[in-house]
């Protein structure tokens, strides 16, 4: 594939933008792709991941929606049914001689999120717009496949020994997707993982060999369940879910900043009630915490919880509090991040090279990073700079395109690298 | 119509329930009944009512996937097509001699709210709950729909001299389709106008020949516009829409009450946000203030206009609020309470009879009386008791469908009388 | 007494306002003039009232600080000494023959509230501006004291045969002298019991014979205890009380409105916290719910505490809720108000009667009135008009002195046709 | 003086705290004692700093009222009254031949919050608990002055040669004394400057030569000003200041956190309304926010403000605040620190020396730091540890004995090897 294509491939991933375990139309075009190169094998469907550690996955309604979506395209029917229900996501594996099997985990999925339609948001200039109302690759997973793909194509025409395995991993964005990866087979004989993200505040040419600071992140959705009424004859005889929610979200954001590092609170989806005139009797919160240790992120939890049962019981509202998905912090280890810095300076249009910077968000690449370095293998997060306009999750989000071959470059020669030092 | 076609219509309907403006099959299913008996006139679509005047519409796809519902059903084609567009509701006339010209007036929308499917539900148990997940007929309009059948058809057997005009109103709910009629010429030589509503915590045999208290209304729609950002990575570069929301819920319901009477508040309806990890950057609230005098009404809306723009500047929102719907209050005439009482007292089933008492809630019934009222008229608001296991608008709210036959002999008394003693 | 020493009597006591329990210059300097009547009893200090029944009683601290500040006045020491401790207020006795024993209720204390300056402010303007620097006169009850005192003298020099007890009432602003006052042996004998107020958005010249819609009330202390830590080096230490009143205060504003009639809430007095730099490990808040009944005022008691306990909770504090002061709501008799509207007609300077008004505040007259009416007695609450500049309770509340003729002739008038009309 | 006597010297002054700005009797209990000693000069009263530069200085009344508690206490009259007005501190001078200018810094302030009383608190159960209800020494300021002494004592008996001078600061706990320090001319030829503070969760023998991790603050007092109504009555009528203050308290917690650092906020103190039954006119509210850097706090003060502004719109309230007393952040010198971690290795219960460790909280001896480093000198700030029960500024908080003597020996140390180092 040609670095045209790379942009192609890109753009036609973004223009099809799809959220946590629906990633139908991606995997099957990433599937197409990868039947063209000469692989040793590639595990799609259930044999991909360990389908019982999948977290946050999406209701049957929504699950089909988007299936029914990718049906309409020209994507592959029979590569489509093998991802039915979910199963989205796909391991490719390149064995080429002995020596150590090297991990390349890139994440797929978009975020539910509309994308602009200002004219100065290249997307929408240059006719790649998300084509799903409400749907956005607005973190750049649409450059992650498609260099996940560069990097194969490039390690097979390399004179790398050893095996390469590219985890297509779903549902990052929720951070549901890592942990049914690192419960898979497929990691097990992993001796060096990369995981790779693009942006991250870092312009285009430079990169970040180690990045570290990953949040320790749950996240938690609450239901209030109150009593409706009339709201003009009897407000009195409600128990309105819609008030409970509301001091819950006030009180959430409210909770202490704790000396001991960094932690984060968002209330980041709200629903409620059905109408103007019926005191709101049901209503719904997404919410996350983080931490910068898992500690952190537990004591944001606990307080979380118990900020939405007190508001639950302020407004004599029944609460429900589902756990959702969650991912722990992890760090890059150093041998690797010197290897990844060492093949980063020899990347042409790489011209600036940090060791080691702070992430300040989270991952569930950290699921497979631990449990490599727990297999005794080392593991390494690399950010590859590029220029973007808004910043990750906004609505003009966008990837400069030079940065696609920097991210295979810088990862083809970390791999070669990895193969020539360790037999 | 027997009453056993009645109560066959009322739960056709009950199982058909559609929101404001999109009342399609209710309407046609209306129009095809009307259409049996010998009518004078029958206005249907844009001829029913002052187009321009409607209130409280919704979108266009919302529009559509409702006419699309009622379009895969069994309803006339024809008729149909006259409502595309939320033309809905009709005007049937029914001319039969000298004598003064009355009205009757009863509205036909359901709830935007999902119903309860408890075996202890009537309608649950005896298979006529709705079709239509997220909306019921929790307020009795599927009782007041047939009721104006049954006066027409009473009417037209009857010695009735003089013309009778029953307006099938739709979107009452929103209050939106009251001023609409009210501004049609449909209304202008109506002398005496009747409207009704079974219910209101009132008994079946009971009736209140005039009910008093309504409230003024005004829904409001506000939206709040933030910024998203990435909220583990960068949450300060967010502008937080929901956080906005959350201020605005807390500081409404607590407006100060007035010493001046009534008033009411309601946060109907509240969403907000796209994902758990995006700072939220927009959020919507639907709310309704109201009061017992239209002064109490504006107190209230000139307070909750404050709040929601405070609320949007202290997180540095952008913010814009609609101004939906609204009814002002009215009186029923002595005249015509004394005349629907004497009415109610020949009724077999009836076994209470109440002068007056308060609804306390809003009804834009009150544009057609204060229209009729304007114009030298007389106009009265019937009560019609039915034992209602649960309250208006809430998931368990019905009908003893024993009611209907009550509502259908007072009020064709009533016109009777008024044919009698007015020339 | 002539009328210009009435009004230097008010001035007086305006100059000196003293709060709920603390009226100790206020009580010795009306025994002293009362000494100077010729009355049959004259009880004062515990034989004043029933002590155990006192409610709302300050801590001593504040009963001595203002105990000392009327010894350093010229008030009479004996006296003085009687009242200590808060056996404040004072019962005069005048029997007159046979007839009827007619009981009229008077309050004297004032509200712990800084006064105006404005030279606008009469008692600015005129010298008689509060010497208690946050404390004052700010509902009139200067002049109800003077006109007991007004009464007394007129019936003295009329031709009235019966028993006339004047209850000069302390701690009325907290609702808390009231009930110790119906519970005293004074109250037992008492046919006809009257209460008045001046003002009450009622001009100078107009008379409210029979004031109804007393809101029932009670008064809430709640005390919130966390834990302090320093605000900058440890506040996830911290539990804050600050954050969970004023979750409370915004939450107790938000308790729905109540379709049954009026209620009322009010967070009057807050407090918390040592210091910016400390995480605020104790705050207290002062509020009070009324309601139209007694039974709306125990709905708005149920959710105010709820809201308090789960507001403490939500931030890990502990609750400790002292109920204060309460008071029922009361109805004046026909009877009674007949009889005032009567005398009302015959003093000059009234032009304007109103048989019935609504208060839509609270009072613990009730307490007496209904003690009363329990008896088999009648009771009337009167209203007499004054033009007040600023409202009652705020810093330019003052009262037109022609007003307080107009007290004492129409009580005295109703007093004197009462001992006519029943022997 | 003995170590007897500085523990007998700390006791006196812990039983006698006294806040920012009121620290009479503490500042002349000091300079009695260094009278004794025989130093160059003593400046005291408004000699001892830059008067215009004081910030958070407290109103007349509350000056008044500690300086004549002071004065009925046995110091010394002549020093007191050079005191008066809030000219608290001192600066004391011993020059000792031909070397370099040395600064230490102590401040002397405590707390407005109370003591424990509980038996298991040391200086309750030893008898020098508080002698001032409501005042405390909860950070160990006790033993700060104490030290300052100590080190004066031992310098005069070593063989440093040079000037130390020791600037017994008041007013830290405002941040409101350091500016007016670091503004005087004693400061000017300072080449090195020390700092110091027990405890901040270090045990007994340990010492942090060189604390970071100042976090910049500034004080915030909030003034929100409504309008009075009575609760009951008129609640319409009121403009409701205590709202406001719940509305900003809730929001002021839900200031964002920042990527780009630590951050704090604290609504320390509040206040507002007179009366449970009058809806409240006015409130205040004290806050400090933090930040890791200048920017961080001044992005703290930004969003505060709005919030506060926004809450008494919200309202209809006018807002005033208040900019109270801010400090900068700094660092200590490499230099330095090695100079103290190397004279801790030297002192007997001293076993444990950490470099450098993160403070967390706020300093207004940056001021001076700041000030010295930019006329070109070294400065470094000290952490002495000690065993305190309680955390910083709480009710148990108190300072191991023991850890005076290691603060003067720590101190005397770095001095003299300051001496020894540079001419």
């Amino acid at each position: 594939m040609t670095s045209g294509s790379h942009v192609s491939l890109r753009r036609d991933l973004h223009r099809k933008p799809e959220p946590a375990w629906c990633e139908f139309y991606t995997t099957a075009r990433l599937v197409e792709t990868l039947s063209e190169l000469d692989l040793t094998a590639l595990h799609v469907g259930p044999d991909a991941l360990a389908a019982d550690h999948r977290m946050g996955l999406p209701d049957e309604d929504e699950l089909s929606a988007w299936y029914d979506r990718a049906a309409a395209s020209d994507v592959d029917e029979e590569i489509l049914e093998s991802l039915e229900g979910g199963h989205t996501g796909a391991v490719a594996v390149l064995e080429q001689g002995p020596g150590p099997t090297v991990g390349l985990r890139v994440d797929i999925d978009a975020l539910p999120r509309p994308e602009s339609d200002d004219p100065a948001h290249v997307p929408a200039a240059e006719g790649f717009r998300s084509e799903h109302e409400g749907a956005m690759h607005a973190c750049g997973h649409d450059a992650h496949a498609t260099i996940g793909i560069g990097v194969l194509e490039a390690i097979r025409e390399s004179d790398f020994s050893g095996t390469l395995k590219v985890f297509f991993q779903p549902a990052e964005e929720v951070v549901g997707g890592g942990k049914s990866m690192a419960k898979s087979e497929h990691i097990d004989d992993v001796d060096y993982l990369l995981a790779m993200h693009v942006g991250l505040d870092h312009p285009t040419g430079e990169v970040v060999a180690g990045v570290e600071g990953f949040l320790a992140v749950v996240h938690l959705e609450a239901t209030f369940t109150g009593e409706s009424a009339h709201a003009g004859g009897h407000p009195e005889q409600g128990r309105n879910a819609n008030q409970a929610l509301a001091t819950a979200v006030q009180n959430l954001y409210g909770i202490p900043r704790h000396a001991g590092g960094a932690t984060r609170i968002n209330a980041g989806v709200i629903e409620g009630g059905s109408a103007a005139n019926v005191i709101p009797e049901e209503s719904r919160l997404v919410a996350e915490v983080r931490g910068e240790t898992t500690e952190l992120m537990r004591y944001m939890d606990e307080k979380a919880r118990n900020v939405l049962r007190s508001a639950a019981e302020m407004h004599d509202c029944e609460l429900e509090v589902e756990t959702g998905a969650e991912a722990p912090s992890a760090h890059s280890d150093d041998e690797l991040v010197s290897i990844v810095a060492d093949a980063a300076g020899g990347v042409k249009g790489v011209d600036s090279i940090l060791e080691r910077d702070e992430l300040g968000g989270s991952e569930d690449a950290t699921f497979l990073m631990r449990e490599v370095q727990r297999n005794g293998g080392l593991a390494c997060y690399v950010g590859v700079g590029t220029d973007h306009p808004g910043g990750h999750h906004t609505a003009t989000f966008d990837v400069d395109e030079e940065s696609i071959g920097h991210g295979i470059d810088v990862l083809t020669g970390a791999i070669e690298r990895i193969g020539h030092e360790r037999p």
